[in-house]
């Protein structure tokens, strides 16, 4: 789906070919996801790392009130928190974060490949949208639909820390994240695994809720503004748009995928 | 439907009674829309207002290439903008806004009154949803889903201007948004035209999609962690619920309200 334009500062280039010597096979990890730590904030995002076996914790920041409260819903951390004053988290993030009292220093969860998802249903595929509000949003919205995956590039998408895992409010630990270095590779993947792939564009000959649909499915996506790039369009089986009746046709990208997710869902069912 | 906190910073109470003189009747505008601007910016939301008739400019700035951008696609502002350099519109947003080139300042739109609302199918009602990005959001899929307006209160609710104008791209000036004083009057007024009142509510008995619904209807939504107040569950005619299949049942308050909406569409479109 072509979508309105969410942010304007082109993000900075790469020399053609530059990249080259960082390509990795499909078992690597992002480098960023190597050593980085993720930043989680926020009472969800937080206690949903907390309850995830698979999520290292390096370090646990928590104000009084946030330990108190832990201990009222019965949660026992992995390591005991580092007690301390609200401003100390604080100071760490952007003036407008809601934190909590809960700070989390942690790993970065795995990248599964796209051979190794376990009993896919629905699959989402996120070209290139960059918003980490949206992308976390997004995640949100698959937990609920208990999407099997996402699919990011390795370019052109947020990190899954701060911002995005707070948006996700704790869906991060619930939805594999699967990086891909080529978008169109990747769903050639999802193809030979059986995949229908379907692209959402405001220009498709389709109306999604009136297209047959079945499971495995992957559902594509592109950033507001630029829609689907011209080689993740050609990699689709199908192409449809959202019918709305309503004034402006453009949906925030976030609400485009709920509404995606939704249709889907119901296809699916009736299949 | 009860959502998940999205703010934990309480806004500034006011004394019992302490609002008690501003009490205005229906056809008076808040006071923060008589003298105070609106800061308008990004492109589809300052070209938006300037093609809106309705919406009088204060001032108008604008970058060199925005100037030419509005040009080239045939955009005569109702006045000459005041070309700035960009960092001139920047100075006076937060670090984060992407304002594209342009800024307006303007007159508040006025706020209807819900007896005067003309030929209504369906409305949303916001139950003090108080996150500027949200309320833009639903605003944006409410255009698109030709909601007939959207009804929220005086206190408790963001102002139509800066973040909520960037996000509703444009819906602000589609979409008229009818303040009250007091929710449950403002849904028995509703009562009285005939609208059907459906509360989304997570606890709710019945399953939106399964509930029999018919124009003229309104949707109400409540702020993520909080839900629906007391007061307001027990104006509504029903409370439904979404059904969700996966692990985390909430989402983004945005999100739910695009679900409902597309649900509720459905749902009369049978009727």
């Amino acid at each position: 789906m072509r979508e309105r334009e969410w942010r304007s500062k082109p993000r900075p280039q790469r020399r053609p070919g530059g990249h080259r010597h960082q390509r990795r096979d499909r078992h690597e990890t992002r480098s960023d996801e190597i050593g980085a730590a993720a930043i989680l904030y926020g009472w969800h995002t937080v206690t949903a790392a907390l309850a995830n076996p698979a999520r290292h914790i390096r370090r646990l920041l928590a104000t009084e009130n946030a330990v108190r409260r832990l201990q009222e819903e019965g949660i026992t951390p992995p390591m005991a928190p580092e007690v301390v004053r609200p401003d100390a988290i604080a100071a760490r993030l952007t003036p407008d974060a809601v934190h909590q009292g809960l700070l989390a220093e942690t790993d970065r969860l795995p990248s599964p490949a796209i051979e190794d998802l376990a009993a896919p249903s629905i699959v989402l595929v996120l070209d290139q949208i960059t918003d980490p509000h949206n992308v976390g949003a997004i995640l949100r919205t698959a937990a609920a639909f208990a999407v099997s995956a996402i699919v990011i590039t390795a370019r052109h998408s947020p990190e899954a820390t701060g911002v995005l895992a707070k948006s996700a409010s704790g869906a991060l630990e619930v939805v594999p994240i699967a990086v891909v270095q080529n978008l169109a590779r990747g769903l050639a993947a999802l193809k030979e695994r059986g995949f229908l792939v379907v692209g959402l564009d405001s220009g498709g000959p389709d109306d999604l809720a009136a297209l047959q649909m079945q499971a495995p499915l992957a559902l594509v996506l592109g950033a507001e503004g630029k829609g689907l790039r011209q080689g993740t369009r050609a990699a689709c089986d199908r192409l449809a748009r959202l019918d709305l009746p309503g004034a402006i046709k453009s949906l925030n990208v976030s609400n485009a995928a709920a509404l995606a997710l939704y249709i889907a869902s119901q296809a699916i069912g009736r299949a």
